[in-house]
């Protein structure tokens, strides 16, 4: 897949969570990593209505260190970019990151302390967790819950720190409390597909009586 | 009505499904017997986005064993095709059988035991139920549950045993927990019908406080 | 407004409430008084898909006994055409009815008892009642809330009785326990605007905490 | 932006708004200030279907006093206009004004008595906070919210004497118990923006548990 096709798939799926009001405000970003020069990622642009993002919409960042490759003009990267930059250079084999806003994130609290960082919290065995290639009879399984600190590079660097310590968490998302959850996957269509397998966990966690 | 025209009826559900949420990720699978060939039934391959299929993504499958009749190249039957063999198998004149997983459905919670298999849960007599062709005034209805094995053939064994040691459940439907409904009618129609109720009568179960 | 731009835009409103979850299955039924013949009114026939409805899907009825006057072959009127007899019927200036199955509606639950038939169920006095044309602050409103007998015309005697015992309720609806809310308006559009404000209305009862 | 670009742009909000479910009925009132007479603005006609609002539904006002500046035949402003009129008169750069009723907003009570006026409620630091151009850490935010006095001017007042006595809200939002939020931004877009970001707020406000 071209970097032109990967854009426009990813900029149909912003305009998909935006009607799903996953990306409500300007909340939310989606990045890709670039398949003909492996080494850098292209990720939506700071600020943007993300149900009118366009393909041009996006700026390339370094996997290595984080720096803007290249961005039309007017155009800065989203402020959560220090997060998409460790996935990618923690996970060589991960293609696309999707970060949103979702509400039953939100309806979700667990405590997490600014100095503790972040806590494993558990996850029901619901037959859905399967989308994340997970097999086994009602597994007692963990996610990464991160604290919120307003400095993003502060939580870029406790996922790194997390990834370093506890290793690539089992199922293939993070949450940061308060704000939303961050999937990725091989590709953008498996990035997607557990983007709605978390939805669907994260609505049963926030609902069950 | 002939094949092509069944496969395209199915297929225009599946994408319904997948925009109310009922098939995220790859979940869940539809199938319809063979008008010409009522011995088998053709059903959703695995794997395949529930948003973007198309009618060429269905499989046959004999009714008799669950044997592949024939598949175009790649395509494998959904990993839960033994539930639907024993559904047609033991229900001459069930025509369609649909499975999704609905939130509600998953927001339910009776602690069906492992080794217990299943059990008839109790479900309140609202209106919707004439849905199913019940007609008598504040039933004391039930629904068959059972325990979500990671082993697929074991819930089709189960579901067999349902139906020889207490006969064709009342309601058109049976419910996996923690995973979601399934249900049957003598035609697509009369199955998605009939899902539609089931949808409705799950949440209504779910929320009542 | 001739008959048939009358019937297209119930018919158009029988989507739009299909595709909203009030009209799941076939449930519910809606109707329109001729404006030519003001002693007839036209309902939805029988077993309809409502998300499919055309305009020749309608059935003519006496307001006067609720006789059938005129159908095209194969259809019949819904099975709850009684209920809209005794409403129009009690209502000369009523010139639509509307009933559907809201998932709100069956989320509450009263507890009325069969050999009452009906009780009156207050109401919270928020803003959106002001879509009914009531204007008082913080009124002390109620709803009509009856037993849903399985016989219909059983229902609609009941309803009767309420008209003529306490007189035409000061909201434009009612509620059939576990079923759905019926309500009316002087044309389609008011009705819509009726159940609009009362689907609201029945949501803010079931889910305030 | 001219005039009619403006009308067309929150005409088309008024219809997205509708098919949110956040102007059942006939609720809720847009206006825009006018950029070529900074001192009118344009406010949707009282009791137009917002699902088919047109660009010639609008009458335009004063902001110094709420008189009628012009209007199409057979128009009239809101009955919450005067609501407006004050908003912008108290805040010279606000360019839009949006008022919806969400299901959620009327979930939440907070017993804000008819004497006392208005409170401040606090509000939990949530990430979508940001979207009103507040990026501290976990602030202790409040919002106003305002007793739903049936003569709206009075409403009007009471929102003039918060203003006056307590200053601009940090939040760019206010709301009316039991009837719906207010917002306001520089321009359509903002406006919008917050709107989308306090309906998510509230939702988490009215389900957290």
């Amino acid at each position: 897949m071209d970097l032109m096709t990967s854009l426009q798939e990813i900029t149909k799926l912003s305009h998909l969570y935006y009607e799903r009001q996953w990306m409500y405000a300007t909340a939310g970003n989606l990045s890709v990593r670039d398949r003909s020069s492996w080494e850098q990622f292209w990720i939506t642009a700071s600020g943007k209505h993300k149900g009118e993002l366009k393909e041009t919409d996006f700026v390339s960042v370094s996997v290595a260190d984080g720096t803007l490759v290249s961005a039309n003009e007017g155009l800065k990267p989203s402020a959560e970019t220090s997060i998409h930059q460790v996935l990618y250079s923690q996970m060589p084999d991960v293609g696309s990151c999707l970060h949103v806003h979702t509400l039953d994130s939100n309806l979700l609290e667990f405590g997490v302390e600014k100095t503790e960082g972040y806590r494993d919290i558990p996850i029901p065995p619901i037959e859905m967790i399967k989308a994340f290639g997970i097999w086994d009879e009602k597994p007692s399984l963990t996610m990464p819950v991160f604290y919120n600190h307003t400095h993003v590079p502060t939580i870029a660097n406790e996922i790194k720190r997390y990834f370093v310590t506890e290793g690539i968490p089992k199922v293939p998302f993070l949450l940061i409390e308060g704000h939303g959850p961050t999937v990725w996957g091989k590709s953008i269509a498996e990035a997607n597909k557990h983007l709605e397998a978390v939805h669907f966990l994260l609505q049963v966690m926030a609902r069950r009586v």
